[in-house]
């Protein structure tokens, strides 16, 4: 059978996203339950990939199909194409299978042509009407077809208004408008020495063309990038029969969502604007009404969106983001696709939807990404510096979150204010796609106009930023670079503001923020989190504050404590230069005695904090030299703090310096050769634990790690220090007392060796950050910016660094693992390499079956849902 | 069954080495073929191992096996231990399973107490001899088994002598010695506390003990360490009822080789010391008599020698190293072994022996240690400037090759001014195992005594550094470090003279020396090698040069050619340094521009070497930073000379600084980055090959290598630029013209997704230096000193630089293999790090199934050699 390219609406059905887009897949679908959609048809995505294929050429036996279809729609609307009679009108939409909103293009009116449009203006006895949609589509085409300027479109219009004295468009006459078209077409002809095309399939092929070009326009692959959609995917083409919000009083569009998708309230929620077309709420030019408002004017058409509304969501089990139109006072839906919303909407309507019995806690589970649990664990202004705010304005609350900084007008002062380090607020009349990179650098967005559903609200909740949206309390001047209040406060650029995505507000100057924590629904979520999910969570903590964080976030252990970080407080940081100074044992012996306290100290506080849960303490792991300045000036002034001489200090500091430091002397090659350090740590860590257990009878289970092993014999090697150390601390103490001795897979090598290292290491934790640098041979410190333009040129998926690259360091990982579990099958095994608080790397490590991962105390929550949502999708047997 | 523990000389074969020790299972196939072999016995090494196991003891039921074996001795001599009447003596000799020539300790004469050496007086009619001999055995018990200081007992001795007023030790009386001998029991109370135990059974349990201990004292592990012998395989214990050399003049002791082990010559070759004991002999104390005089004083016994010598070498089928005493007229054989040779002598005696038909082509293969063959390649003096050069002295030429250096007197003094970078000959009195860090760091050896078989000539032959020994026409003084020849120059420390160890010869000053090359008996056993071989072997050269002289080395091809080497001449660098400062593509490319006829000359002049044979081309690898200078007053320098600003050259070198360089922006990265260096380099390497088929008819097959790649994508956007290049040069130049594109697999995710790659690369090169660096974590630049203690402490076996990690690197190149034969069933692979040119590393290459190694031209020959040992080790199925 051949290759279908073309299906009308009454062919598909919402499984068939992958072929149609999601919007020809859902636009079947409602078509397919018979809710009132205009008919038409769809190009599918393989369409477009083979546009691309035959070097941006539609093959023939495409328009073949196209054409046919045409001849479908014609005889289903009883309407003919570039007929003067009764003109069949339909709008071209791009649907690729995730949704990108305000992406691509569209065109609407297409089939419009000087014959068409007296049509046109006969049938709906409204010439003016007629004529303002033959300019609109000319300028569209003019704009999206044959990428030619706006502006170009806009001095005629604008010329039209200033010669006739008016202000607003509605004043120019239907003759007007004709004069309008008659310079539209001379553009045409300038800019492309081609009439403007009059043969309606013509139009409709070229349309075609520019949907598939626009998928790979700038802002596309920007926010595909964003997103991590594949570039692969291609976009479906939707032709579908025009309908008219514009047709007057009698008509009108809307945009609604089945709940409120910033709050999850169970209530019908959206915006809807009486004589107009639906990219006027997108667009967020005029604001629109409240949807409620609608049953005054529109009674049977809402009442009939109400139950559309519910039905759909009922459909699909899920939220619902309906477009529809009404036409002279009849309905029809345009779109339905499942509702973009909150972090917090996303909670409530999850934990809603199952106890209405909706959807089961797995598919709750489901429902969230969890990147997006960000925004709840997103900070909020101190309730009391709160209360002293000086309130400047309210907007809309468009995404929640609190944020302050300095005010930059366009998007790119925000990238570059971002980039020296500033915190930015991106403050615009309203933003486009082309504010993308703008809203990426800022820490919120304000905007003065715009609702709910506008660019920057909808951009702004995806991104998870706090955004106030359509402030109409102030004016924003992009080009004086001034906010101006109503209560007469200016603001200029770089002054700085705070602004309350979940309430609207907008305040003078900065303001402190407070941490989030996890109750409510969040918590019934995170609690059947904790039901499904396999992976047990740690997280990274170096004190007790930490600690206690990560606690209140669930955390059930602590898989990475570093004790480095505790040594380069200022008291202690003297001590620690001391023994790197030393020459003999002795004296370093006498050094480290002096750090044992401050850390044993260390070791109890966190010990109090996580009480029974395990915790995994790193022993020594930086290089050396990291302890010590570099430059002669601070050498100089350290010598003589030490007292000791310039020469001595710099010949330490020039004899521990390293070419190349990540492959240098550090982890336990440094307690090979200073058994001594080890020694002090594990009396700190096992002396600690012992006097909690004195004091508090809670037995603690302190695991000790070994970092930056390759090779078996050096964890034997540090092993026996510690073993030795620990065991006679033990039985002096006279308690009982149980510890873990485990290792780092941070070397490739280690993971290679693993079952040799198994034989003496009780658990692994996979120091994936390192193991990263060595398998792909990069970097961090050195190839950022090699690694975005690997990721912008597709030579890397993603960065490395931030979700694991499963192909060549999750190979070494399952290595580690099987051989690992060959010598000891029951070894622990963890990672806590940042890739602990990544959802994909979380997959991967559910997949491949650790036992924990670990991550910053804040991605906790995060972690959790990834892992048990890994769990629902790859259920181990 | 139980474990026996003890074997008579009658129970062994040669095959037993493991457990006898190389002496034990010669000594027993001796005494199997009927040689006249004194009777004896051996503990086996898994006693000495159990020594250690337990705790350094000697089990009772060892003690019992021995007890029992002392026993059989007595009933085979007719001798008894401790008796007055007819004493057994013996000897204790260490007996590992590779030979270790002086390491360890070795006991004579043990059965005398105050008895039995009045039987001994008695029955040889010898008082000063039985007392002699009882004296040297407390001393030599005193110092080996109790660990007394030498130089206690030599107090005592020398004080007779004074007091006496003699000269030499043979001037002293029996009643002389019996005064010593009270004064030794003297000391031996003195510093045990005990007195010298009496009863031979007690002195034979801590002889054994001691030849135990001896295995692990510091020599015995250095030894170990520099011939790679595991420390697990422990010693075996002889005891050898013991003859006497010394007996007066009918008495005598010799050492000799089947052939002659520095030539190969096919006559015997040997030293003979009338009336001594065979210690004497390898002492190099008293300059011996060559073998062949041997005739006159002993026709008889110098005969049956004769005839046992060639017995015994058609029995071992390879030259024998034999050591024999003759005791009044009776020859009596002590040892056999095969013979270390010089490997000149090697190869002359491989080939003989084929020809002769004692064995085949695998075998003579077989017989010479690849790194021995490094001899054959090392220079020897210029022969003009020889011709003017001052012969200061003659000596013995005890191992071939030439060296100049300066003149060192201790082993400690030769280790630091080598450390400094000085050129050493290490220049002693004789050389004792206490030299041997002396003599590794030394150039070459040179020695006022000792003969052919001294200590200095022995391991200097083993380690392949030219050697003077038994120089009599100088002499040495250890104290004021001064050379005084008899010609009446003197030259103090530090002085430049030259040694020609395949000469004996010693000339004043520096002297220039010319390059070896393969020829004789050398070529034909190269040829053999050739002929087994499956690997080829192809070098590493960066120039026509060094490419001619791999060639002469029998080079079938160039491996690695490093480009960037090209563009460090003083020409070279300007072009380079403006290519990294430019700003924009074309000021790049113009700066290539100029470098291009160069690059491309170089390639040329390769070609013409190399003709028809495959040359591997890699294209940039360093990271940009290496061409510029880093520190301040260099930088302004250099930005004077550029006619740019400090500054901004400043700026370029602080934005190429990197923090890690190995893991950092260099190789096919900066071709992704700047395509026009590829583009650059292509051409050149292209451009050569099309000027040489146009000039010469000669195909060119360049196989161009993208370094450093990890990641399947990089590779294909280099290689779109390769080949897009080079077909279009083709294409311009009308001839057709094959190429290769493949790449380096030296990072450990390229070996991890080899298949991935292989679906670019026609080729891998394993570039096994970098593999390491980040397989193991480990820079080679910071972590010698780490390796140095890793390999002291055990924790690694080698220095993974030197000889592959198996386990570790080796698994990653295994896979890489795999994986890309899996995608590529034909793909070529080779190797082209150092480990190249390692025997042991060329082993592992044959055994995973590479097609070449690739090494510095002067290691061809070896990996050759190598190569075919490896192949007829491990026979490809």
């Amino acid at each position: 059978m051949e290759k279908k390219f073309v299906y009308s609406f009454n062919e598909g059905s919402k499984e068939m996203k992958d072929l149609l887009g999601g919007k020809g897949a859902n636009l079947a679908e409602m078509t397919r339950i018979g809710l009132p959609v205009p008919f038409g048809f769809t190009i599918t995505t393989e369409a477009c990939n083979r546009y691309y294929e035959e070097k941006e050429t539609v093959a023939q036996d495409i328009i073949d199909d196209v054409n046919e279809k045409i001849l479908e729609l014609e005889n289903v609307t009883g309407k003919k194409f570039g007929s003067q009679e009764n003109p069949l009108l339909v709008s071209v939409r791009s649907g690729s299978v995730f949704s990108m909103p305000g992406m691509m293009d569209t065109i609407l009116n297409l089939g419009l042509n000087d014959q068409s449009v007296e049509g046109l203006a006969e049938l709906t006895a409204n010439r003016r009407f007629a004529m303002d949609s033959y300019r609109r589509f000319i300028q569209m085409f003019g704009d999206v077809v044959l990428e030619i300027s706006k502006s170009a479109f806009d001095v005629v219009f604008d010329g039209k208004k200033l010669e006739k004295g008016v202000k607003y468009d509605v004043e120019l006459t239907a003759e007007d408008l004709e004069e309008i078209i008659v310079k539209y077409k001379g553009i045409i002809k300038e800019h492309t020495g081609k009439d403007f095309p009059q043969d309606p399939k013509v139009q409709l092929v070229e349309a075609i063309k520019a949907v598939f070009r626009s998928w790979n326009n700038e802002r596309a692959i920007l926010y595909r990038k964003l997103n991590e959609i594949p570039d692969s995917l291609g976009t479906a083409v939707n032709v579908q029969s025009m309908v008219f919000g514009n047709m007057g009083d009698t008509s009108g569009t809307g945009v609604a969502f089945t709940r409120n998708p910033a709050t999850g309230e169970n209530k019908i929620f959206g915006e809807f604007l009486v004589n107009a077309q639906g990219e006027d709420v997108v667009a967020g030019v005029r604001t629109p009404i409240n949807i409620e408002n609608m049953e005054q004017a529109f009674p049977e058409a809402y009442k009939e969106f109400l139950k559309i509304a519910d039905l759909l969501e009922k459909h699909y089990k899920d939220v619902q983001d309906m477009e529809f139109t009404v036409e002279r006072n009849k309905l029809y839906m345009l779109q339905t696709r499942n509702g973009k919303r909150t972090a917090q909407a996303a909670v409530k309507i999850a934990v809603d939807m199952t106890n209405e019995g909706l959807i089961d806690k797995k598919t709750a589970i489901l429902r969230l990404e969890p990147s997006q649990i960000d925004q709840l664990l997103h900070p909020t202004f101190d309730a009391e510096e709160l209360k002293k705010a000086d309130l400047t304005a309210s907007g809309l609350p468009a995404s929640p979150g609190a944020a302050s900084g300095k005010v930059y007008f366009t998007a790119e002062d925000a990238v570059k204010a971002a980039e020296n380090g500033e915190k930015v607020l991106l403050v615009r009349e309203e933003t486009s796609p082309e504010d993308l990179a703008g809203m990426v650098a800022a820490e919120g967005i304000l905007t003065a106009r715009g609702g709910m559903t506008s660019h920057a609200a909808v951009v702004a909740r995806g991104m998870g930023k706090c955004c106030v949206a359509g402030c109409s309390e102030i004016n924003v001047s992009e080009k004086t670079k001034t906010i101006t209040a109503k209560n007469g406060t200016i603001y200029n650029e770089g002054d700085f503001i705070s602004i309350d995505g979940s309430t609207g507000k907008v305040y003078r100057g900065a303001i402190k923020t407070v941490e989030p924590e996890v109750s409510g629904d969040f918590a019934t979520l995170m609690q059947w989190a904790d039901e499904i999910r396999e992976l047990k969570v740690r997280a990274n903590a170096d004190n007790p504050k930490d600690a206690a964080q990560a606690l209140s976030f669930g955390a059930e252990g602590i898989g990475l404590c570093r004790t480095e970080h505790m040594f380069f407080e200022e008291k202690r940081i003297p001590a620690i230069r001391r023994m790197i100074l030393s020459d003999t044992v002795e004296e370093r012996v006498k050094a480290l005695e002096v750090l044992k306290p401050f850390q044993q100290g260390d070791f109890k506080g966190i010990y109090q904090v996580m009480k029974e849960r395990p915790v995994t303490i790193r022993l020594l792991d930086p290089p050396l030299h990291e302890f010590l300045p570099s430059e002669d000036d601070e050498i100089s002034q350290l010598a003589d703090m030490m007292g000791v001489s310039f020469d001595r200090l710099k010949a330490k500091v020039l004899e521990l310096h390293e070419l190349n430091p990540m492959l240098g002397n550090r982890g336990c090659r440094l307690a090979v050769s200073y058994p001594e350090i080890a020694v002090m740590q594990t009396e700190a860590i096992i002396g600690a634990a012992i006097e909690i257990k004195k004091e508090e009878d809670i037995d603690i289970l302190p695991e000790i790690m070994i970092p930056l092993v390759g090779e078996v014999e050096e964890l034997s090697n540090v092993k026996a220090t510690v073993v030795e150390t620990a065991d006679r601390l033990i039985a002096e103490s006279g308690i009982e007392l149980e510890y873990l001795v485990g290792t780092m897979i941070e070397i490739p090598r280690a993971a290679l060796t693993a079952d040799e290292i198994a034989k003496e290491a009780e658990f692994f934790s996979f120091g994936t950050n390192d193991l990263t640098q060595m398998t792909l041979g990069l970097s961090r410190d050195d190839t950022g910016k090699l690694i975005t333009n690997y990721v912008d040129k597709k030579i890397l998926e993603n960065d490395p660094f931030q979700t694991i690259d499963v192909n060549g360091v999750g190979k070494l990982v399952e290595m580690a693992v099987a051989l690992g579990k060959q010598t000891r099958p029951k070894i622990k095994l963890g990672i806590c390499g940042e890739h602990g608080g990544d959802p994909k790397s979380i997959e991967f490590c559910h997949k491949v079956g650790l036992n924990y991962v670990s991550c910053s105390p804040f991605r906790v929550p995060i972690a959790k849902l990834a892992a048990a949502q890994a769990a629902v999708k790859n259920p181990i047997e």
